[in-house]
C-alpha cells in the first residue's frame, strides 16, 4: 500500500510553503486550496495582530479559533508560563497532584455555579466532551440505570471531532462520513431564531421552539443519560444564537426527568458573552460543564469537565467494586497550562475588566449597524463578544447562498488583502476578537469586513 | 440533581491534599484510596527526580505515564520553549501555517519509513488513533469500500480512552462499563507469550500465534478498514513484550488483503525499545503512525498521526466534492509544543545517543536478573528501555495473584517508602525511565524494586 512520495514542487513558490505543502496535512482545509490559495506563514503574534514571514500584519479577528482571550504575547501570561517552567514542565497526574492543578480546580469550582465542585482535567475540548459523555454513562450504570445511554443533542450543535464526541454533533458537514460508526443518539431541532417557525424574536419569546426538545425528552425519558448544548451560541454550526428562556426550560425538563445536562461552554466560557460562564451569567445549573480553549487564553492546550459531587459520589466504591472512573490523559492537568490558565483568571478577573469589556461589545453592536445595511444582510447578530453576519443571496426569502460559491471563503480571501484575518463559517461571517482589541480596532474590524463583502459580491 | 457540597474535613491532615480532595477529580484513581493513601504534593522536578513539598525526593521510574525521555528541567527543553515563546506562543493551523509545525514535519516523515509523508498534529495519544481511525474510514469511502468500517485491534490492547480509541481497546478495566456504545470491532487473541499456548519462546519462535489474527482478517477482509496494535510491547495490558515476526506476518497479511496497518507508538516511539521506531527499526512500513508521549519529551502535550501519500491523494478532490479531512483540534500543531519537539528529536539524534541508550538498556537487563530470583518472578522481561516483571502468586504454574489483592498497588506504596515512584499495572511492575537515569540509579533502582516487593510479598 506504499504510495508514491510528496508532490513536486507546484504552483508554490515559496520555499516554506512547500516545505509545508509537502508533509502537513492542515484540520479542516480544503486539499485542492493549498496550490491555489497560499497559507499565510506567521512568524510572530502580538495584541490583536499575527505577523508573517513577508512582513504582512493581519488582525486576529477570529481569536485563533475563539482561544486567545487577551491578546497574544501577553507579558504576565509569559511571566506565569516561565515562572512555572523553572519548577516543573510537567508530571503524572495519579498519584501525585500540585499546586497549579489544586489552585485551577479551586479557582474554576468558586467561579462556576455551586453545584459544580469537581474538576477532571484533559487537553482539548473533545476530550472535555468525552469525559462528560463517559462519566454519565457510568454514573447511571452505578445508579441502577444502565438502560439511559442516549445522548440528546441539537440539529446544528458541534462539540468536537473524536467519534464519541462528533455522535453529539449536529452538523452533517463533520459527521456525515462516519455516521455508520458513530453512537445512536437522538437529534433534536433546536432555535433557529433568524427564520423562526413562529415567526418570534429572540428576544421577546418564550423558546416556543423548545417543544421537539420537550417531546423527545418526553418520548425517550428512560433511554437518556444526557442532554448536550453549546449554551447560547452555536459556533461551528455558524454563530447561532439563541435566548436563555431555552436553557430555563431545558434545565426544568431535565431536573423534572432525571435526565443529565452537559454545558460545551469550551467556545463560549471566560466572559465571550459577557458573562464569566453562561451558567453562572443566567442562574443555570447544568450536570456538567466542558470548558477548553480560552482557559489559557490560547497558549496552550488545556481542557476541564466540571461536575456535582453527587455524580462524583456515585464513583466512591471500595477498590473492589471496580466502580472508579477509569480514563486519563498523559498530560492531564499539564503544569505549564495549569498555571498560565490560573494567571488568565486572575487577568480576567481584575477588577473593572468585565466592564470594560462590556464596553467593547456595544462598540461592536454600535458599529456592527453598517453591516445591516449590506445588501446581502439577512442579519446581524451579536452576543458579547461574538458578531456575527449571515450573508443571504436574497434578503426578503432569505435565500442562502449555495455552499458551492464559497462566498465566505471570498470573502476570506478578500480580507486578507485588508489586513484581517477572518475565518467565516460557510455564509456566516464573524467577529469574535481577543479582548485585547481596542475600540478603534473594533470599528476598523467592521468597516473592512464591510468592504471586503463589497469587494467579492458587489462585482457580481 | 444539585448535590450536596464537596466533603468536609476528614482523616487528611495536610491543608493542600485537602483542598485537591475536595474539588480535584485525579484520573484512573480508584477514589477510596484517596483518604488512606496520600497523593504525593509534587512541587518541582529535575533530572530523574520528583520533589515534593516536604522536602521528600522520588526517582520517576516511569517516567510520568511514560512522556518523559530526557528527563525532567531540561536545560535546552527549556530554552527552546522560552525562545518560542518570545515569537508566539500559539496561532490557529487552518489558513496559517509556522515554522516550528513545518520543521517537526519535516523532521518525523525524514526520520520515519519512508512510506510516511504526510503528518497531521493534534493534541494527545486517543486523539492521534481517532484521527487514524477516521481517515481510515474515509479513505475507503472515498474509494468505492464504504464497506470497509470495522477495527482489529488485540486482546489486552490500549489506544486511548475517547470512545473511537476505546473501541480498539482490548481491556475490559478500561472499556466495559462503556461498551454498549463502542463500535462494533473485532477483537483478537494476541501474542502473550509468557504464556505461550503453542510452548515457544518469543526469541525463537515464528510468531504460530498469528493464526488467530489470519482467519479474522480472512474471514472479514471486506468489512476490516484497518487493524491497529501497540507494536512489541502492550503497555497498558501489563508490558506485555512480543517479537517482530508478528508485525512482519500482520504487514505481509495486511498488504495482500488491501487492509490498512495502525501503529500505535505513542508509548515505544522515540528509542523506547532501542530503535528510534518499531516500524523503522524493524524494516516495517504502515500505513498509519500514531506518536504522542515522548515528542516533547514530557513537556506539552502534542500527538502526530503520520500517514502516506496514496493516503493524502484520496482526500485531494476540488471543494464541490467536499472530500478533505474535516477534523481539528483548536491547539492543532501548537508551535510552542512543536518547538519543544524540534529541540526533543535534536537531543536524541545527537551522535553517540542512542549507543549510550543502548548501554544503559544493557545494565538494565543485567541488573534485572535480581528480579529473576525472587520467588514470585514469573518473568522479567525488557525491551530497549522498558524492564517489567511480571509477579504471580505460583510460579510453577503461573498462577495469577488476583486483582483484588492489590500486590502492585502495595508495592507501590512500599516503594514510595524507597523513594521510588513506580505505578504497577495490576501485577505487573515496570521500568521505564526517563533516558537521562545513570546507569549507578538503574542498579539502584531494581535493587530497591526488589527489596519493595520483599517488603509487601515476603510478610505473607
Amino acid at each position: 500500500m506504499t504510495g508514491p512520495g510528496p508532490p513536486p514542487a507546484s504552483a508554490i513558490n515559496d520555499p516554506d510553503l512547500l516545505r509545508d505543502f509537502q508533509h502537513v496535512w492542515h484540520p479542516c482545509t480544503p486539499l485542492s486550496d493549498l496550490e491555489n490559495y497560499p497559507l499565510l506563514n506567521i512568524e510572530r503574534a502580538d495584541g490583536v495582530y499575527l505577523y508573517d514571514k513577508n512582513g504582512g500584519r493581519y488582525l486576529d479577528v477570529i481569536a485563533s479559533w475563539w482561544v486567545n482571550l487577551l491578546g497574544h504575547n501577553h507579558p504576565r501570561l509569559k511571566a506565569a508560563l516561565t515562572a512555572q517552567l523553572e519548577k516543573m514542565a510537567h508530571v503524572m497526574f495519579a498519584g501525585i497532584t500540585h499546586e497549579p492543578a489544586i489552585e485551577l480546580a479551586e479557582r474554576l469550582t468558586a467561579l462556576t455555579p455551586d453545584n459544580l465542585t469537581r474538576v477532571f482535567f484533559s487537553d482539548n475540548g473533545s476530550t472535555s466532551v468525552e469525559i462528560a459523555l463517559k462519566i454519565s454513562l457510568q454514573y447511571w450504570q452505578q445508579t441502577g440505570r444502565p438502560e439511559k445511554k442516549r445522548f440528546v443533542y441539537l440539529k446544528d450543535g458541534y462539540h468536537g471531532e473524536t467519534l464519541g464526541a462528533l455522535s453529539v454533533c449536529g452538523l452533517p458537514l463533520f459527521r456525515e462520513k462516519f455516521d455508520p460508526v458513530l453512537m445512536d443518539n437522538l437529534e433534536v431541532a433546536g432555535p433557529d431564531c433568524l427564520r423562526c417557525p413562529f415567526g418570534l424574536k429572540r428576544d421577546s419569546c418564550n423558546a416556543e421552539c423548545f417543544q421537539p426538545m420537550q417531546e423527545t425528552l418526553a418520548q425517550h425519558t428512560e433511554a437518556i443519560a444526557a442532554v448536550i448544548v453549546e449554551p447560547l451560541v452555536q459556533g461551528a454550526g455558524g454563530m447561532k444564537m439563541y435566548p436563555p428562556v431555552y436553557l430555563k426550560k431545558l434545565e426544568a425538563a431535565c431536573r423534572e426527568l432525571k435526565i443529565h445536562t452537559i454545558y460545551d461552554e469550551v467556545a463560549v466560557g471566560f466572559y465571550r458573552t459577557g458573562s464569566r460562564f453562561v451558567c453562572a451569567g443566567h442562574g443555570l445549573s447544568p450536570t456538567f460543564l466542558c470548558l477548553s480553549k480560552g482557559i489559557t487564553s490560547g497558549t496552550l492546550p488545556l481542557a476541564a469537565t466540571l461536575t456535582e459531587e453527587a455524580v462524583y459520589d456515585a464513583f466512591k466504591g471500595e477498590f473492589q467494586q471496580f466502580n472508579w472512573f477509569v480514563h486519563s490523559h498523559s498530560y492531564s492537568a499539564n503544569p505549564l497550562a495549569c498555571a498560565v490558565a490560573n494567571e488568565t483568571l486572575t487577568l480576567l478577573e481584575e477588577p473593572g475588566f468585565s466592564e470594560v469589556l462590556a464596553q467593547k461589545a456595544e462598540t461592536m453592536r454600535r458599529a456592527g449597524a453598517v453591516l445591516e445595511e449590506l445588501p446581502w444582510c439577512a442579519e446581524y447578530r451579536q452576543t458579547g463578544m461574538i458578531g456575527a453576519l449571515e450573508l443571504v443571496r436574497d434578503r426578503e426569502n432569505l435565500t442562502p447562498f449555495p455552499l458551492e460559491r464559497r462566498v465566505g471563503f471570498r470573502i476570506y480571501q478578500a480580507a486578507l488583502k485588508r489586513e484581517l484575518f477572518l475565518r467565516p463559517l460557510g455564509n456566516v461571517m464573524y467577529f469574535m476578537p481577543p479582548y485585547a482589541v481596542t475600540d478603534e480596532e473594533i470599528k476598523w474590524i467592521i468597516e473592512q469586513a464591510a468592504a471586503a463583502v463589497e469587494d467579492v459580491l458587489g462585482k457580481e
